[in-house]
């Protein structure tokens, strides 16, 4: 398909499209005349993949490069594979390295070592969840592993069934795609269902129906 | 205290104190003099939300407002509190009012009905939830009931458990401060759960430890 229809079934405005083709996350077309060039359905995908990330995702450009690297990077192993995909995802968090930072950083530390968790220790998530810890403990908000045991609990749980779901006879690069995309749409899936079901369990609690 | 131990104790910059009481988002110490007013533990304590809700929470003054609104308006009741410091948080979505979003907007409803949460037709949560399962389906990705059945089996246990927890014995505006701060930071917790929930799940099945 030329690069109009591209445009019209991806939904992407074609100056948006040119611009992913400068900048190397769309791969050129198979060029049949000075200025004319075909594309595909691979080129469908991978735009309707890179419009989710950003419009979905609000991934900044480096995250969207790094992500595609290792969709098309075969050499990895399926671990670090997903692992690559995943740190790329962020969130890019500075720790202020004081005291309070690194205290609540051991804290997560044990908190995950407790849990018996393989995971590295630069993976991105820890940094997140210390940010969040210490700055509801700033708020005087309490935080500790009584608090953070229903999270990981449920975590965990569907952790379990979202890679226990994952079919490794299908091509790697369609894998690590549906797991990036997966990763980025599913999560505010959860948090919206999230939210819902707190204003449910509010209104169980605090608006009973009349009878 | 004076402005400038505020500052310190907060970790403010008295710039941002003083855009923030130009703003209303802070009342005003009381005036001890022309050029001086003293402050207490509650402007701190006030303080430290707003600083929580720009720096974590990432959200713009309007939805900050219409937050502190609620945390100050004693005439709601605690549902009805809650919902509207829930929903100030957001997403703003605009639906595309096409048949996609429709017929995905229909299986929410039906998906949410068939649950049996008791959820307004208008809450932000809803839409936040379409446009991910638009995005998903886009992009080819399953995306039914039993995709989604997990995730909201999850959020009604943890939302159970945090209702649950809420101690209505305590001062009204306390108790919505606690519920929105927990609920800005309490995601990004559960976000890095789960992220870290799935490297060790990936870690298990791809790369089991060597004997």
């Amino acid at each position: 398909m030329l690069i109009s229809e591209l445009s019209r079934r991806s939904g992407v405005p074609i100056a948006t499209i040119k611009y992913y083709l400068r900048e190397g996350l769309l791969p050129p077309g198979e060029a049949t005349a000075a200025t004319r060039a075909e594309y595909d359905d691979l080129h469908l995908g991978r735009l309707r993949l890179i419009r989710a990330l950003v419009e979905v995702g609000n991934l900044p450009l480096a995250a969207i490069r790094r992500i595609l690297g290792a969709v098309d990077n075969e050499d990895l192993d399926v671990h670090g594979l997903l692992g690559t995909a995943q740190y790329a995802l962020g969130p890019k968090v500075d720790p202020p390295e004081d005291e309070e930072w690194q205290e609540t950083s051991d804290q997560v530390d044990a908190f995950l070592a407790d849990l018996g968790w393989r995971v590295t220790s630069f993976a991105p998530a820890r940094k997140m969840l210390t940010q969040a810890l210490v700055t509801l403990r700033r708020l005087g908000m309490p935080a500790g592993a009584d608090q953070l045991r229903p999270y990981a609990g449920a975590a965990e749980t569907l952790a379990r069934e979202e890679i226990g779901r994952i079919d490794t006879s299908a091509p790697r690069s369609a894998l690590v795609e549906g797991v990036v995309v997966g990763t980025v749409l599913y999560e505010p899936v959860l948090i919206a269902l999230c939210r819902l079901a707190q204003e449910h369990q509010s209104a169980l609690r605090f608006a009973p129906p009349r009878s």
